[in-house]
Formats: C-alpha cells, sequence, structure tokens
C-alpha cells in the first residue's frame, strides 16, 4: 500500500484588468463591478496555489517531481505576468476576468499538460488569491447552469 | 454546465475574553483552561475566513458579489471588534467562547444572513485563527452529542 | 522628558500601471522597462507603511491619534485604488509610475496633510511594496542632481 | 447535537536533508533529485500544520486542549529539530526524506500517541511547507501499490 | 576590525488591555480613544521584535548567543502574556497602555536586563506590532517634555 | 534636487550548515553553539534583503533597474543554494556559519558587484532571516576590535 500525497506548488504574477461586460449597460456594469469597472484597469499581483495529487513512488519518495510541477505551473502562469487579462489574453475576451474566471482557466490549462506528461497524477485544487483579503478555490466541479 | 467556484473573505477583529464555566469548581477551571482562564481577560486578534460556495454566473463571472460577501462577514464580524467575548456578547453567556465555539457563532450568524440574500449561494467553511499557530475551521457538521 | 516614538500605519491599494517615457524611443522603454513596457499595463497590489515620530503624549498615551493618521494615509491612497497610475494620476503623466516615484508621491500628499493637521508630528519614511520581493523606502532626503 | 470541529496546531523545525536512494546510480539520482541530491545535505525551516477533528465538548467548548494538541505535535516534531533527517531519523535511512514522506511519517507518529491519549479525536490532515512555495499534505491515504 | 551587527528576536503575547485616562471626562475618553475606550477590554496578538547590536564576537561568529537574547526578550515578555494590561502590570496603572507606552516599557526592562548580562550589547530598538496595521518603534530617544 | 531612495530586493535560498569552531572543546563547542553544533547539520530557509540607496534617475524613474538588482543578489545568493555553508563555502571555512557572518558575507559579495556594475549606488543594508524570530542586519559599521 503506498500513501496519497497531495502536493502544492505556489506561483505569482502581475497583472491588469478591468471588470466589464459588453452585453451590459453601462449603468449595469457599474452596479455589479464597482470600481473593478473603472476603464483604464486596475491591477494585482495574483497568487496561484495549484495542487495535484497522486501515490507516493516508493522508490523516489515523491507523487511527482516538484521541478516538473513548478514547470507546468510557471508554462500556464507566466504568459498572464506583466499583462492586461481581459483585452491580452484570450480567453478572457469573452469570460469576465473575474478571480472565478481566472482560477477555472489556470484549472483547464494546468490539466491539459499534466495530463500528457502525468497522466497518473491528478489535479486536484487551483487556490487564487486576488488580494490578501479575497481568495477563490476551484476543484473541477461543474453544475448544469439552469 | 457552469463551474463551482469556492470564494472567501477574510475579516479580522480584535476581543478579549477569558475562558471559564461557572458550572466548574475553580481548581478545574484552573485545570481545563490554565492561563486562558486568567480572572481579568486576555485578547487577541482574531482572523476569520468566510468560504461560500456555488455556481459562477456566466453573465458576471463570478459566485456572488464579493463586495455582498465582505458585507454580509462585517455585519456578523464588526459587534464583535473591541468587546469582551464572553461578557459582552449574549451567545458567549452560556458557550465558553473557545476559538471552537466562535467558529461555530460566525457560521450561524453568516448562514443566516446569507440564507436571506443570496439562497443559492451556500456557506462552505469558517476558519479562525486565534493566533498564529492555533486555528479551528467549522464546515456545519453535527454529530449526536453521547 | 517624553519617549520620542515611531508610529506607523500600513495600507494598501491596487492599481495598474506601464512604465514609459515618450521622451525615448520605444526600443530604449524595452531596453529600460522590459516587460513593464507592455503596451495594454499590467499591475500590482501595493502596499504602503507610513510612519511618522514625535513625543509621546502623556496624558494620551500616543504620538497621535492612529486614527487620525489612517485617515490622512487613505485620503492619499485611496485616489489611487483601482486605478491605472500613469494615466488617471495627474503626476505621473510627468513622473514614470516607479516604486521610487510612487513613495515620493505618497510622502509628498501625506507630508501636507499632516503639516495641516499635526504640525508637532514630523514625516519619517514612507516604504512601499511593489510585490513580495520589491520594494522602495523614502526618507525625505534630496541630494543635487548632477 | 453537537457541532463538529477541525483544530489545528502549528510548529515548525529546522533540519537538514539529502535526498538520495542508494539502489539508484549516481547519475539517476542526480537525474530525479537534481541539487536536492547535493552530497553535504542542505536545510529547510519546516512548518508543519497538525489537524485533527472531533466533538465540541459542551461543558468545555473544545474538541480537545489545545496545550494537549501542542505537546503531541511538538513530541513528534522536537526530535526532527536541528537534525540532518536522513542520516539521524531511524525511517528516513529507507525511506527518502522528500516532504511526502515526511508529513507520512508524521501522521503515523502523530497518530499513535492521539489514539493513546484522544481515542475520540481523529487525525484529520498533515501539512507541511517544505519553503513558502512547495506544500504538501496527507490524509491517511493507502492506495495499492500496482 | 570586527563588523557591527544588528541581532533581531521575535516574541509574542496575547493581552487584554483598555485605553481610558481617569483624569479625563468619560466624553474625552471616548473622543480620544474610541472604541479602544470600550469599558469591558478588547485584546491583541502582540508581536515584539527586539533588536541588540555590536561587535561580532571573532570566535563564536555572533554578538551574544540567541538563546541569551531570547530568554531576556521572554522574561520581560511572559509576564504581559495572558494578562489585562492596564489592571494586571503595575506600569500601565498610571501610563495608558497604547502601543507607544508598552513598546517604552518593554525597552526599559530589556534594557535592565541586557545591561546586566551583555554590558557590551546596546539596545537598539523595540518594534511593537498591535495588529499587521498598526506598528510602533521606541529607539530610546527622548525629548523635553514641554 | 532629486529624491533619494532606497530600494530593496528579497531573495531565499536553502541551506545546512554546523555551527562548530575547531579551536575549541567540544564541551565548549556545545556550551555556544547548543543543538545547532549537532554534527551532522541541520537547515534553514534563509531570506535575504538586500537594500541600496542613491538618486532617482529623473528619466527613467528608478535609482537602478531592478532586474539588475536582482541579478547581483542572485550571482551572490545561488552559489549557497542547497549547499553545506560551513563545508562548501571557503568563506565558511574559517568564519563561523552564524547569521552574523552570513550577512557580512553577503554584504562583502554583493559591494563588490555594484561597485564594478553601479558606481553611483551606494549599498545600504544586508538583513538575513534564519528563522521567522531570528533576523540579522549589516550596515558595513566596523570597530576596532579590542
Amino acid at each position: 500500500m503506498a500513501p496519497i500525497s497531495y502536493i502544492t506548488n505556489i506561483q505569482g504574477f502581475c497583472a491588469a484588468h478591468r471588470l466589464h461586460n459588453p452585453a451590459l449597460s453601462d449603468e449595469e456594469n457599474r452596479a455589479n463591478f464597482g470600481k473593478c469597472n473603472h476603464i483604464s484597469s486596475h491591477g494585482h499581483n495574483y497568487k496561484v496555489e495549484v495542487t495535484v495529487m497522486g501515490a507516493i513512488d516508493p522508490e523516489l519518495g515523491f507523487v511527482m517531481n516538484l521541478r516538473d510541477l513548478k514547470h507546468i505551473v510557471l508554462q500556464v502562469v507566466d504568459p498572464l505576468d506583466h499583462k492586461r487579462l481581459d483585452t491580452d489574453i484570450e480567453f478572457f475576451n469573452d469570460h469576465i476576468s473575474t478571480a472565478e474566471n481566472i482560477s477555472y482557466y489556470i484549472w483547464m490549462e494546468v490539466g491539459k499538460l499534466l495530463a500528457l506528461k502525468h497522466p497518473n497524477v491528478k489535479l486536484h485544487n487551483i487556490r487564487l488569491y486576488e488580494t490578501d483579503k479575497n481568495v477563490v478555490d476551484f476543484r473541477g466541479e461543474m453544475v448544469d447552469a439552469k
């Protein structure tokens, strides 16, 4: 029997964004997004925690090489660094660049790379800190939209 | 299909308290609560993390407005700020003001406000830091008391 | 004799910016500012620590009311929050919005308010965290530019 | 009905280690463990978070006395402090001293003490920070090794 | 020539206090101390950083043994832990227990012990965090009270 | 007149060490260095803050390019990473690898690189965290050894 371990690599990126849905009126945008709707953008030092799980390899003592996990995370996160998310990153052209959607995007992108390189390791959680006080987690759960 | 997201808002409050059960003898109180039983009280900078979950609204990109979550948390937490919990807050008149009971109290109070204002969003976890080294979580689970 | 105390209030703001000097060529801008020159901006959670000094008032036990210091800091910092500094804040129209210049700007703005309201309290230091790894301090020192 | 609470005590220890499997060639060791295979060891300030769960005792307001939890954690962690794990601690003579295996070791050692002293309290999670960026969790799950 | 080093030991204590000057009216107390004047007290996790300076001993490589510094700090700080400062600690019976005065008190108490045990090491700074946002420093400077 | 700014870059390294002076007896070594004298070494996640000062360049808005400062710091710090300091780094063969001496060593190494590449920028302070509770600063001050 091998123990199952959850391993987490933590990285950061600095980005600007504006929360704005062009399908809504200016008034609705302001009502919903408040100062995050400010036209010339604002920004954050995002911190992202990527957690994967799997059995500990008895020969090596790890689930997967932490260097590999770090490289996968950076492959996803570096293209977001020093960018304006809503205009520069295609996914956020039609998904509001909220913390919720950013963590969902990172889940999908990390998931693709992990499936290719480490099919026995399972993506478990994406935690994203937008500020010290506001955090979101995505665990791969989906629900029928009404 | 919409992704389910967990969002967390983090706030703090500064409060004094004394751990003391009048149904126990002074000796039993000292044995169980140690220096937390000190008669003239002591205090903490409590940090509370309130996590709720729900589907991401495709039009707005969030589970609920973070401003609303923050307001709900502050409505519960501000009345505890700069107070002595065991004497000033009714609930702690007959519940020892341990971190366990404070997190349970915050769960119930946040839960009431959330049910009124955001019935589709579910309360998921209350994490309370009493110090940097001592933390409790309450997730709404109850068990039959013996 | 009264003890002299240094008191610090810490606040944060979230802003976007682009480092770009229109007097330089595009190539020079890229060479000097690297990815901070990215055209559509990027952003940070700035943390600012404002330190003032003065004698402890024997009747009140403080140098100045911490509430007052907090209000002064917020009066300066809130207009920067959720903005793009280089385009939205006049001072940064002709000063590159580096951490060095932002801390210099905050020094001057806090200094004006402090001189008006608390002439006996002296501004001592502005510390600005742009990220967890990059920090600047300004202490009011000036030197002859060559 | 009594609420179920999860309580966490956080402690640290400073230790050296070398990742090296004598069953592998030097080349394989370097390929897998990189600079962690450096012959004369390197070290970390490890931070460990031990989480247990149980019903809140209505008379005392806690799951178990936090002092007791702290003592159990220290009984396990102190023998690791200011040691070189792979040579000084027997378990790591034949288990690579990765963060995954250290957290598994702490789970087993804390579990034994907890079962003896607090049979009604259940061990829930061991979180181990090797650095600010690399974290592992072990929750007692085992899987059939292939 | 020996290098001069500044060494800092950091400790914490949990205490309650009330800011109240009996020489002032209730109204003046409320106006000056706000919610810190609340009658049944409130509290904090105080963090204190004690910095001393001296030449590095070439034989031992340190200014003074860090264990000794830690013991001196704890000798001063432990009597404040789990107490209500304004009523339990004599000094604060006639000095308002503001962060400014607490850091001044710690300076004097640490200074006495250091002078006895390590006359060649000089006390340099006391930094006290009352919360994450409010910090004071005392460096031994005194000024003529008006 | 140009403002003078202090800029700080923060990096980390993970290293093992043993405090031991071969000129002293085993008993003296144990008495002075306690568990840091443990024969098979122990280790830390060191955090180092390098502060330099200079006038703000009006054209570029910075004292020196933060990238350059970061590269200089890493050139000094990376050779210490994942090493055992007292045996692997020549300077610590005859200087005890205390935090005091490590910060002194980093001062000298950073100073050489800075003098070569940025002669107008002055090294101001090296702060080294050995743990969260033990910190040293070196500011370039020397004193006549007795």
